[in-house]
């Protein structure tokens, strides 16, 4: 039986730098992290961000693989010095471990820390059967809470999308460029989970749960902002690294600095993640709002994510 | 009677963003801040770095207020396009503010974030009298935690002491591009007992504690690094956050990716500060080592900083 392929990408935005030690540890120590028999292709996925310490250079990688922008840019209209530098490093990844690949691989894992207080989370991109049940898999392994992120047209683009099957690994609260404990523990026990869950379906031998459990993706919030377009008001002390934790409307949502209150608005019992993610004040995002949803295990998901296995 | 002038910088690292957001909120609201009487001129520091969200652009700005350093951008062989562009700012900074500029300020504060659990505190560099009451009436006050930084030839050019009296505010833990109510409050109080003990010293109704409190500056401690110069180890989690929390010899330090522990090795008693501070990382500090002593307060002290304060 041939050994399910699983490429793993550390540090798609550079300032993210817990994934990226963790797999230089790995490389040096081969049992730091159990592969259950998997084949895995570790990569930086944005080494040059990585060696500067930003996020990005010229656009955020993990929403550079858009079709329309990796079209483009391989056309022979376009120089590649005319290419944003991530959306050449996204080519570059899909041409070596996309379908077709000298080092093809049928799964991806995208390791992300963020100053979201996420805990150890997953995030599924749309709804792909082989997605769900992997996502599944390791929800019954782990607990994990899924934000399921789709259908938002101003966040396309993400990196995992660009695999038959995929996810990411979402772990915080880390500021950016600080190594700590938990997130490397957090990273390494998630990574393990999705390396047994790839080897258990591949044999046959998937323990499923009988149903998935997702924070569906509705929206996000931006701060309020005064005429001059600059944010006057900040998270609410009851909001702060209140992710996963439901809202009611009228509960306080943003505060100003004169101490007045800006309730939450919109819907009971929506979820909020992402609260005050750095990295998310430059797209306006100060929090996302989900809906919490449980779903009846489908036998198409486990189907689509053995045959997937099995094609390699 | 003249007011105290006091310039408070904010920003002068650009990712540290909470003081700017609280001093731009402040312009549009008066009586956000306390000021007791003071004169104040706030500004921010690195107004090219925050725009961008960045530390600094060619050097750090709070290590570039050397003498030297300053003395050479400004000599005529240096074309100002050949000066890193945070000399020429500690260049204009000081020529504006500094003795003898056009808004000329006595005292100053440097508002900082970090992403050490440093809570509220000081940061008091070498022992200059005036700075050393200054320190005492806010302690005396808040109680708040003092670091005192002295003879460090590795560390040098620290905006405060381009002024005649000064001293840094250091507020977290927060992550770099985060605003928190928390560290918002923190450092409102402490810049308004600032003004304060600058009113109440001008006016001689100063309430000196008996004694002043500091952490004073040893040296600091890197990361383990393999042969190849890159760190193998993270703070041990009994170590992470626990800033001002004396060590004893044998105490867990770092751990490295297998779970072996590296154990502190120094003295007992000495009393770790600006653990895991992201930017420190450049430096080559996973934490700086200081030794608590307790200071009867000096008539010096407090004839130095009125006698500052009335010079204007």
């Amino acid at each position: 039986m041939p050994s399910p392929r699983v490429l793993v990408v550390a540090g798609t935005h550079g300032n993210e730098i817990n994934a990226p030690w963790l797999l230089e540890q790995w490389q040096q120590q081969p049992d730091l992290i159990q592969t259950h028999g998997c084949e895995v292709h570790p990569v930086i996925g944005n080494p040059e961000a990585y060696a500067k310490g930003c996020r990005y250079l010229d656009r955020d990688l993990n929403r550079s693989f858009q079709p329309g922008l990796l079209r483009q840019a391989g056309s022979e209209r376009n120089p590649p010095s005319q290419v944003d530098r991530e959306v050449q490093r996204a080519i570059d990844l899909i041409s070596r471990y996309g379908i077709g690949g000298i080092d093809a691989c049928g799964v991806v894992i995208d390791l992300h820390s963020t100053t979201s207080s996420m805990g150890n989370s997953l995030v599924v991109h749309g709804r792909r059967p082989a997605d769900l049940a992997l996502a599944a898999l390791v929800q019954g392994r782990l607990g994990l809470p899924i934000y399921l992120h789709e259908a938002d047209p101003d966040q396309q683009g993400f990196l995992v999308e660009s695999w038959p099957c995929g996810l990411a690994i979402e772990v915080g609260p880390v500021p950016q460029m600080v190594r700590h404990h938990k997130i490397l523990t957090q990273t390494r026990l998630a990574l393990e989970a999705v390396f047994e869950a790839c080897s258990d379906a591949l044999a046959g031998r998937a323990r499923y749960p009988n149903q998935l459990v997702v924070h569906r993706h509705l929206g996000s919030l931006d701060l309020p902002r005064s005429p001059s377009g600059s944010p006057d008001a900040f998270l609410h002390p009851q909001r702060q690294a209140a992710d996963w934790q439901p809202m009611r409307g009228g509960d306080p949502l943003f505060q100003k600095a004169d101490g007045s209150c800006v309730p939450y608005e919109g819907a009971d019992g929506l979820v909020p993640v992402f609260i005050n993610e750095a990295a998310y004040a430059e797209k306006a995002i100060a929090l996302s709002l989900t809906h919490r949803e449980c779903w009846p295990l489908s036998y198409e998901w486990t189907e689509a994510f053995q045959a997937q296995l099995s094609a390699g």
